[in-house]
């Protein structure tokens, strides 16, 4: 099996941390290294470390080669420009299937989220990618849910099926991010599961789902691994690149897409979209603080979080707070309610730009 | 009139920004200047420049006259040790007497403190030096009380006598810090108030009363005024300092005094005891937040404060807080409600000594 992390995402949710030139899949928000470098290493124990590739932007190969030296530079898929998810895949599956041929699966996965007990991670992935190479199926990977979450899109597995022996189902239906009602009814419903990104698939397949739904897709597809066992692959991607649609994956292939299976996955995971969501992804002391910081001062503070830039000699002091976000970097701090967490991005918006 | 100047005060209340060997008379809080010369430039407009003196400890010399270039070195009356004001005025009484004789009226004025209309205080210090030069009184400022304060003490004037033609009365009482009811009863009698730590009187006066409440200071008078006409100061300062009790003029003199006199004072007038008194001495913006920062982007804040370091390139941002205090200095953030911002000796309490 080949991983792949996707690595395109910007984001601006953990301004001042995150920036424009070093999104969140760059920044160490927990454990010893960066979202994308702990990714990589969870996969490498997964597939071994020759398999995984990553997709990325030009402006962030140098950044990546830093933070993950194990990575062979070869295996680096670099866009040409930033065109959402079903061209990076599409890009993705034609280099592999190049390379690799158009059997062997296929994993995608994002490059910034958490995900907990990795043995338990690796045996779901095992379990997908065995699914993806006896079906002509696209799997994907549906976690539990363990809270009304509003803040996810949903996977509804057939219920008029029995799993199969890895666990896995047909997939019913994707559901848009609910409201709360909607989110209450899924989560004790028992077959909703969230979507997290994770797609498993043959690139056999998942030419045969472009030329089904998005014809312009499969013309590229079939240029692209023309182009590459021509030698002309990087003369010929930049341009035809650009005429691909800018579509997620999951609009322009899974929804429409013939046969998606879905396996339901019972290890931690989080998109930690924001530093609210530390709260699901990091231990909380006694009083329910977390503290992701070397020099903390608080008295009389619960259920907060404090992030301080990693280096930081500054110390942060909090006296009374409850439920409060601190984080402190080189250059700025941010102070907000944990509620509030969504709306750092109108305090980016309002930055000069070389701030942001 | 001798204006005298007290700097000996330490004090924790304002970390990060005031430090041990900075503390809060040296920090510049609002306006251009540190405090003290704040203070020394309002008192150089009513009295001039070459009689204003400072009382400060040994350690503070160098920064006072870093931060007041105008102030002649002469004018620094150098304190062997911190032992409280009454130890901190009878020096300065004895030195004034020694230089200018025991007739002049001296005013005595808190370095860290807020003023604002410094015409009106001009001419309410004058009334006050006014009525010290001709009665046999200490006269002391009260300043009228504009809400029920519960962190000053008050002072009762003599309802019983008019006042004179200075508008100054007899002092009834001194009473100490009220609890709220208290403090509405004050607010609505009329008759109370603020007692801002302002003293005036003649250095005979001082000494007499001296000689009558506290005999051991009567003594150490008399042998520094002896010492300073000697040419021996120097050297009998350090050893009979030493030997005053730690007591505040308040406990030592004013309470038990013969006369004392109140000049009703209107101007506006604060302590800026802790980081929330901002508000009282900063004008807000519309939504309510005072900002003492360069660089400060807030989105659906209000009657929040935040104070940045002189010269910070640092941003402060912050996302739906109200009543908050948000201060960043070059090696430490606060985060605080402002009605816990007395709470922050908390935190310097339990911080390593380099960083007190």
């Amino acid at each position: 099996m080949i991983a792949v992390i996707l690595a395109g995402g910007s984001g601006t949710r953990f301004w001042p941390l995150s920036r424009k030139d070093r999104p969140k899949q760059l920044v160490r928000l927990f454990g010893q290294r960066v979202m994308i470098a702990q990714t990589f290493e969870r996969l490498a124990r997964v597939v071994s470390q020759e398999n995984v590739y990553i997709v990325c932007g030009e402006h962030l190969v140098e950044r990546i080669l830093d933070a993950i030296p194990e990575l062979d530079p070869e295996h680096l898929i670099v866009e040409p420009s930033a065109r959402n998810t079903a061209p990076a895949i599409l890009l993705a599956s034609a280099v592999i299937e190049a390379r690799h041929g158009a059997d062997v699966p296929v994993g995608i996965f994002p490059s910034d989220h958490f995900i907990g007990k990795p043995e338990l991670f690796a045996s779901t992935v095992e379990a997908a990618s065995q699914v993806a190479r006896r079906e002509d199926a696209i799997v994907t990977l549906g976690i539990s849910p363990t809270r009304p979450e509003t803040g996810y899109g949903y996977i509804l597995r057939d219920v008029e099926e029995d799993p199969d022996e890895h666990g896995s189902s047909p997939v019913d239906a994707f559901v848009e991010k609910p409201n709360v009602e909607k989110a209450l009814e899924y989560l004790s419903h028992g077959h909703y599961f969230w979507n997290a990104g994770m797609f498993f698939f043959r690139p056999m397949t998942m030419k045969g789902e472009f030329k089904r739904q998005e014809p312009l897709f499969y013309e590229v597809y079939n240029d692209l691994v023309h182009a590459y066992e021509q030698g002309t692959f990087a003369d010929v991607l930049p341009q035809r690149f650009e005429q691909l649609e800018k579509i997620s994956i999951d609009y322009a292939i899974m929804e429409g897409a013939q046969e998606v299976r879905v396996v339901p996955s019972l290890f931690p995971w989080s998109d930690v979209g924001h530093w609210a969501a530390l709260d699901e992804v990091c231990d909380a002391n006694g009083e329910g603080n977390v503290i992701e910081a070397e020099r903390v001062s608080l008295h009389d503070v619960k259920d907060s979080i404090f992030y301080s830039e990693e280096g930081s000699q500054r110390r942060i002091a909090a006296v009374g707070l409850d439920g409060m976000v601190v984080v402190d970097t080189r250059d700025a701090v941010l102070v907000m309610p944990k509620d509030r967490a969504q709306d750092v991005r109108a305090i980016v918006d309002m930055l000069p730009d070389d701030e942001r």
